[in-house]
């Protein structure tokens, strides 16, 4: 057996070189004598790791000084619950917009805690575009603003942000470094890691830190961001060695060049895989051109025999997770960092000769 | 370098066939073609994984049809928050035991949403043995009454349990399949992996049927037993790799005959560190004999540089993490079950070596 090219839209391929660095290290770790996963988190080897894991971070994002770089658990669906809890204490209000499942999963859970406006949405269309935004719409006295910055299911991602001057909230765990973002246009930012970042069970999350210290009395102290960033992450046992992972993915993005330079290569992928679909006669993506993620890549041939026997001959050919997810249907090929160039290229020439076959 | 005997109270020592069928399967697991920290957790290849460790927990702790068994994220702290908020809006009342500083935590935490009747505590000798109950101090109204039934720090733990009509509640993170435990006189039963049962980042939860599905409204979408159950674990992403270990360990567990034979095991292991405690003249235990750990051992000297020459000179000899809590002092070996009879063999032939040399 050998190793496929993973589509799979997260938990998602991981670099090959960080799982061989983790096989290496497993049973014992440099001088330590004892594998990552059996270290105290109190001990100087770990504090090492998860010190280099957030240094990594600041470093790869540009992360202001007057930001906390969190390690977590609970992933996004947590946050749903952290974020209102945390920041809306004063007006218990916030704008939301709505591109997809995971936006309204965050605004339904905020809906508990607070008022959410929804700004705008793209529901009519299946998500398959960013709404326009209309300021007219937007609170005077919401406490922040909502967005989920890359749309995994649906495949779009915004290229502007809002123009709101309310601490802007973005889900960007299909995104995380990907693409450069300005961390500084933020109140908030989070990303699960099991799709740019590592492996599942540790979220990072960005804040700004005056907006830390403020949250709900209702709030568990699990879910209160203060506790994590006066305690570096570690006021429990952290998730210690899904952080060891992201740290050495962390490393694998430095090594190659850093965030700009994946960026370049993204946008290479994303212009093979979409190229072809607006070419191909049996393909089609089904996302708005404008609009179009450079992680998730949501496609049809508008029959879905079709689509079943194209997962399946790619799936026999090494090409796995291809499967859209049940509410658009067809394919959805996620190309997140660790896809390399070439994973796309024989994808696209395996589409092409299925096309052939299948005219 | 070689692996060290590591006597960390957690994360801990993991069996080094665990780590070595781990490291074995890192870059593809099976015929996959992929990492267990790449799959989809809605795969088959991963469904099959978390069924397993789910099976085996049962199969391994006897659990009765009317518990679920879930695996969730956030530790012991978070529990420390979803017990009182899912388990006591009847009568927002519970009995808790103070016998550290995890139960007091934990009443501490509870104590943000209902009252918290402290039944008892060990506080005035450092929590150094369990009290007495005196059954005219339990709540008639209580809605569960909570226990922490091995105390890490201070290497306490239950020997009978308490005389109560109400769901009883037990934090057994650090004792958790080291020793037989009926569960069915239960409600709850909760513990954080990364003592004896895996990684840091998974938290096992066993939990009676009809407890579930009354939480109070201010409980977060992830903080809901239900929400878990109702899923199979996998509402949201699950962290998969921390899963697929622990499910290695309890396979580990089952090859070698179950719970039943690591107690007695466990059982022999402490007897070898406390019978030369007790006959030592440099060296004593902290805990009153009747409610010592199996699972965690405080000594001291009695002198506190004494106590640092011997923690430095046993790490120098290949016995690491002997350092005790700050709040006890001195020494603790936890010997969990991933700890080697040799293991406790050769700290004790080298605490006597130790003491000859500084009689």
């Amino acid at each position: 057996m050998s190793r496929v090219y993973n589509f799979s839209a997260g938990p998602s391929m991981l670099p090959e070189e960080v799982l061989k660095k983790a096989q290496e290290e497993m049973v014992e770790y440099g001088t330590s004598g004892m594998s990552v996963m059996e270290m105290s988190h109190r001990s100087k080897d770990y504090q090492a790791i998860i010190d280099e894991a957030e240094a990594l971070v600041r470093e790869l994002m540009n992360v202001p000084d007057n930001y906390k770089v969190l390690v977590l658990q609970g992933g996004g669906s947590t946050q749903f619950a952290m974020i209102p809890l945390n920041l809306a204490k004063k007006n218990k209000k916030a704008d939301y917009v709505i591109t997809g499942q995971w936006a309204k999963k965050a605004a339904e859970q905020a809906e508990k805690y607070i008022t959410v406006n929804r700004v705008a949405s793209s529901a009519d269309k299946t998500f398959s575009y960013i709404p326009k935004l209309d300021k007219s719409a937007f609170s005077d006295d919401a406490d922040y603003f909502y967005i989920c910055y890359n749309n995994t299911i649906y495949g779009t991602r915004y290229t502007s942000l809002p123009d709101t001057d309310k601490p802007l909230i973005a889900d960007i765990s299909s995104c995380a470094m990907s693409e450069v973002i300005d961390v500084s246009k933020f109140g908030l930012l989070f990303a699960g890691a099991q799709k740019n970042l590592g492996p599942a069970g540790v979220t990072l999350v960005i804040v700004r830190e005056d907006l830390i210290g403020d949250a709900m009395d209702i709030t568990p102290i699990m879910l209160n961001y203060k506790t994590h960033a006066d305690n570096g992450s570690m006021y429990n046992t952290p998730p210690t060695y899904a952080i060891y992972v992201l740290k050495l993915v962390l490393e694998w993005i430095k090594s190659k060049g850093g965030i700009a330079e994946l960026q370049k290569i993204n946008e290479a992928k994303a212009k093979i895989l979409y190229d072809f679909l607006d070419s191909s006669k049996l393909f089609k993506g089904t996302v708005v051109p404008e609009d179009r993620s450079l992680m998730n890549a949501p496609f049809v041939t508008g029959d879905e025999e079709m689509d079943a026997k194209f997962i399946a001959a790619a799936k026999e050919a090494g090409f796995v997770n291809l499967k859209g997810h049940r509410t658009v249907g067809g394919m959805r090929a996620s190309i997140y960092n660790a896809m390399p160039v070439e994973g796309v290229e024989k994808l696209v020439a395996f589409m092409k000769k299925f096309e052939e076959e299948n005219a």
